[in-house]
């Protein structure tokens, strides 16, 4: 069976590291590409940075690989995930020896509430002086990402989760993700703690190993995992996916890099993890371990780009990854 | 004259590191401490965490220096910030020469809004499922907030500021508070410039000394000045001062620490600091240059406690401090 996987490339880097990640897909399965396009470029074209073509594709994929957006990226990326019926990012930071990291021994997941928080899209101007968002919780969402979290560290490899909140200061809101989340952590015997998010940001860079999956509001996920980014060495190796009941959209964590765009040097990495989350994610066990081996070796004595010390060009990199397939 | 400064120790070691403190600003001032209650202990015996005679005592002095409260952090802090009508809370975050530092050359200060955002308070449980939130920003709290960073900035030290925010998502009320300090700072003739939050989390681990001043909305400034925290050692070392138009309250950024409280070996920097820019704010700014160069000197060569790598008790620590004055 042919798999039919969507490919939006976006702006930037993204029309470079996509055909790579691509290359690296077609190496192990048998598949066939839909291309479909977003981003600042379109927008500029058409007046929509999201065609509504492209939402469509995605909305009835099994699986959509996407790369970067620039301007428009929020307008990209928020209703994409919300195509895919998206409740949980997965966003993994793990640093890999023989990359330059500042604590080399990270090695976390975020599990991110992806639908709602300052996410919402509710925000009123009230006056010329005020205006207001409204921050949405639902317990309903909430226990479905607690779910997904719980099935998530079943298995050795994980010893429960650690859930970062402000409930504190955000008690009722706050207060019920926490309540939810714990909840069906117990009712599924899983073991679970939590620590707010402020404290979770100074813990982290004195120890990342005090922590392992963590699961947060969106705003929360957002800018923790990038921390988590900045502890393993920045942007470029960081992959994410975003999953729904039915379907999925992986993109890797960076943006579109405008610095460096258009001149073949951007670092594949972020994209290929992405993509073999994606071959895990469609049941490709044994191809997406390989693809992260892979990629964990040529990070470990191959070539590699620029933002890595390296002078191989994005293509090079990705030669030497598909080699060691 | 003799100063009168309102001090409330709290909770843990609150109750170890303000008497240090005012140790310190006794050996460079003429002053009288008036003590006040708030915390746990206080609401376990009173069934309120913050007595009104302390908020009223806050509402009333030129200066307040507190030290932590525990379980009931919030309803103490967040009431106290609002007697001393604070409208910024200014968090340095310096890494020490001779102080074990993740990035050494960390040298930041945040100025956070200190009256809104999600810290509004206003939260409601609209059905059994689901609560929300209201995040209010107005112009007038950011122009405040932006007259105080503009003129912070002013003088040779500093270029400028940056705002971080996530006005890509929340687009009316982080606009909103990006548009109001942008204009501001041109009105000013203050060099601006802006980063998303998310990116500055990852961007600060990369290279901290991108930045210099970073002005934010309340929850980010939250949580970026703790992940700075981070990389310049832990909240053993961040002092904090929340400044309204005629008053003043300072405060460690750490809380009750505890695992170590009651045993007299808690670090006393961050609050020692504190009564330095207390010193400073009520114009005895040798007094407050002394006290920043003493700890200085300390951290550089001199005895030092547990969480520093030393054996120093609290007050052996703070000993030394007083004997380079
Ligand atoms: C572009 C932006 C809307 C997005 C987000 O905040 O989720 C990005 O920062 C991310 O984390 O994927
Ligand atoms: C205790 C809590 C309410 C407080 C805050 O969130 O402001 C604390 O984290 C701080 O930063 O001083």
């Amino acid at each position: 069976m042919t798999e039919e996987i969507v490919v939006i490339p976006g702006d930037g880097i993204g029309k470079e590291v996509i055909p790579e990640a691509k290359r690296v897909v077609e190496s192990v399965i048998d598949v066939t590409f839909i291309e479909a396009d977003a981003g600042d470029a379109v927008k500029e074209e058409t007046g929509t940075a999201l065609p509504q073509e492209t939402y469509d594709l995605a909305a009835s994929a099994d699986a959509t690989l996407f790369g970067a957006a620039g301007e428009t990226a929020a307008d990209v990326i928020l209703p994409l995930r919300d195509a895919v019926g998206s409740f949980v990012n997965i966003r993994p930071a793990k640093a890999y020896p023989g990359v330059d990291a500042l604590r080399p021994e990270t090695d976390l997941v975020f599990l991110r509430e992806n639908t709602e928080g300052v996410y919402s899209g509710h925000e009123d101007r009230l006056s010329d002086d005020l205006s207001t968002l409204t921050r949405v919780v639902t317990t309903s969402a909430s226990e479905a990402l607690a779910a997904f979290a719980c099935d998530y560290v079943s298995g050795e490899e994980h010893d429960g989760f650690t859930i970062a909140h402000k409930a504190n200061v955000m008690r009722e809101t706050d207060g019920r993700f926490r309540d939810a989340v714990v909840s069906v952590a117990k009712e599924n015997d899983v073991p679970v703690d939590e620590v707010l998010m402020d404290a979770f940001a100074t813990r982290v860079c004195l120890d990342p190993t005090q922590f392992d999956v963590i699961v947060c509001p969106n705003l929360a996920g957002d800018v923790l995992s990038d921390l988590a980014a900045g502890l393993v060495g920045g942007l470029g190796l960081l992959p994410s996916a975003n999953v729904g009941t039915d379907r999925a959209l992986f993109e890797p964590v960076h943006g579109t890099a405008p610095d460096i765009a258009g001149n073949g040097i951007a670092n594949p990495t972020a994209t290929i993890l992405s993509a073999a989350m994606m071959l895990e994610y469609l049941g490709y066990e044994t191809e997406s371990n390989a693809v992260n081996d892979a990629v964990e070796a040529v990070l470990s004595d191959g070539p590699r780009t620029g933002d890595l010390g390296g002078n191989a060009t994005t293509t090079e990199m990705t030669d030497a990854i598909i080699n060691h397939l």
